[in-house]
């Protein structure tokens, strides 16, 4: 795959890591993982680790936190971890990302793995370098570009997942499908979730990303399609993280924000209303529905302005231009964001 | 110069960043300083600004933390600080490394410029490439390699350093020409301080990290020479850090530093007795000298446990091997360094 590290996927890839680690002289290995993942996903990679330290986080985006990293950092220090140790990241994307970005910015960068066990890390946060926290109300307001050693795609991990968080990452699968293969999109509505063959789904998904990735590794242009639903998507997020109440999920809120970008790629003539609506009856059929109260709407497009993306206090998005095509940096005004918001809250 | 941005030095160099700033359409413009830099350094460079904000910071090393990221962090969140906007580090090594730092990590990178206003950063901090903060007890442990986008020096901005601070950056300079410079060492002790001129010492000690740097971006090895009386340097400056009492500024510390570690070249016959009078005689004619009591040696050698270069629990310094060259990833023991450090004590 066209990437600058090794992506492997399979059910009997852990062979691999453990003739990869031995072969590099480790001081020391780490294996980061929630309370989940060590429970589920750990017993089926410790007889492959060489001698390591397991250390535990919390499961949940609100532990994406520089907290969470200053007692990582902490505890690395304790243990003496020097530059040469691997940290072993065995989680979703929580994990992955702040693993990763741990591990970039302890003693100037140390070597990090990814072992994905979710749906959407497995086809989205561990292709393409990006690690980062959340700070105050923004996702990924703080990180940046660093490269693991590798990642290790085991399918197997997903058997132990609860289905709505299955449900949550096959929306970034949706969303590869939607920015670039309209022949893909048209096989994919066909099939039920039953039907769909997952190590091939997984292959298919990462297969794009990782092709937009090498063409613009620093996201200055066709990087940004990635970003579709999401600049929405992080902000009701961000929105729901706020509260002790309902949770949205990272997926359940990019496919709120696929729906409402694709009523605004309506609005300004770059998709049919038949389109529109293929993409969000497909959506609305495999995602439960948040109700959103109008009040909230300001407070979300608030979020929405400390977007990366932006540039001089515009919000730029990232529009369909039929199904497999997109235009990046895109306006979006708060009237187009009430009016598909709008559309969403219509069942 | 052999590095990867311009390296601009002399005292009318304001202009070119002005025309620099105006070629590149930033969002917006962000300078950060401290008490002093502002109230010294910040007129000078005001009148070839555009329009900015002026984030300030406390200044000394005690501040380079995290808890001083987050606060400028949420500042230019509150800002609306796009990624396509500007910090300008104004200020000594402190300042440098933790603006590099939080820029380096805002939304996974903005751009940045370092105009160093001390003989320390100017030499030694600006160029390479290196940013971070000190965490728990260990110097610079967080942090990355990130480039600014060019590094003005304006040796006026030295007049306004109180000759502490002057001396201390000395110190770095006096390092590049043990490590790399046999026949400027030579030049130099014939000189008086007042005899030296400014902008060619600087020239020359930039010039000489540079070229280090070119050939070794990541200190894989022969970056590493530039750590000569930083692993001993390093601890004895966190070490007092934790104290109200006696402040040890770095290149205080890399001074004491320096004149120990060349006695362990001297301990392990790298460097002859006359060498070593050479530079410790040196050196403490123009450093003041530190009582450390015995009873801090052991917490001094705990920090050095820290060190970014060390691998398996192992200590490894970098010795002179005659003035001018050094041999790195050499072993530091306890005994080498207690009789190094009763080196120093004996005035």
């Amino acid at each position: 795959m066209n990437t600058p590290y090794p992506i492997y996927i399979g059910n009997d890839i852990f062979p691999q890591l453990e003739k990869e680690i031995a072969a590099e002289n480790y001081t020391q290995v780490i294996v980061l993982a929630d309370e989940n993942t060590y429970r589920d996903c750990y017993p089926f990679l410790v007889s492959y680790l060489p001698k390591h330290q397991v250390i535990p986080i919390l499961a949940g985006e609100k532990h994406k936190t520089l907290s969470t990293c200053e007692k990582i950092w902490a505890l690395l220090s304790e243990l003496a971890v020097d530059r040469k140790a691997l940290i072993i990241n065995l989680g979703g994307g929580v994990v992955g990302d702040l693993g990763g970005f741990v591990a970039a910015v302890y003693k100037r960068g140390i070597a990090f793995m990814q072992v994905p066990t979710t749906l959407l890390a497995m086809c989205d946060a561990s292709v393409g370098g990006k690690v980062g926290i959340d700070f105050l109300a923004a996702k990924n307001q703080l990180g940046l570009f660093s490269m693991p050693k590798a990642v290790y795609i085991c399918p197997k991990f997903l058997n132990t997942l609860p289905q709505r968080e299955w449900i949550s990452g096959f929306a970034e699968v949706i969303k590869h499908y939607l920015i670039a293969d309209y022949l893909g999109w048209k096989k994919l509505k066909t099939l039920s979730l039953n039907e769909i063959e997952v190590e091939s789904l997984i292959r298919h998904a990462v297969n794009i990303k990782a092709t937009i990735v090498a063409q613009d590794m620093n996201e200055q242009h066709i990087r940004k399609s990635l970003n579709f639903g999401h600049t929405i998507g992080h902000a009701i997020e961000s929105y729901f993280l706020g509260f002790d109440g309902e949770k949205v999920l990272h997926g359940e809120a990019v496919a709120i924000g696929m729906i409402c970008e694709s009523h605004i790629s309506f609005q300004k003539g770059l998709l049919t209303e038949k389109e529109l609506i293929e993409i969000s009856s497909y959506i609305r059929t495999h995602f439960r529905h948040h109700s959103i109260p109008f009040f909230t709407y300001s407070h979300i497009f608030d979020l929405m302005l400390q977007d990366k993306k932006n540039q001089n206090y515009l919000i730029l998005g990232v529009l369909l231009k039929g199904i497999g095509q997109v235009k990046i940096n895109e306006i979006i005004s708060f009237e187009n964001f009430v009016e598909s918001m709008n559309y969403y809250q219509k069942k």
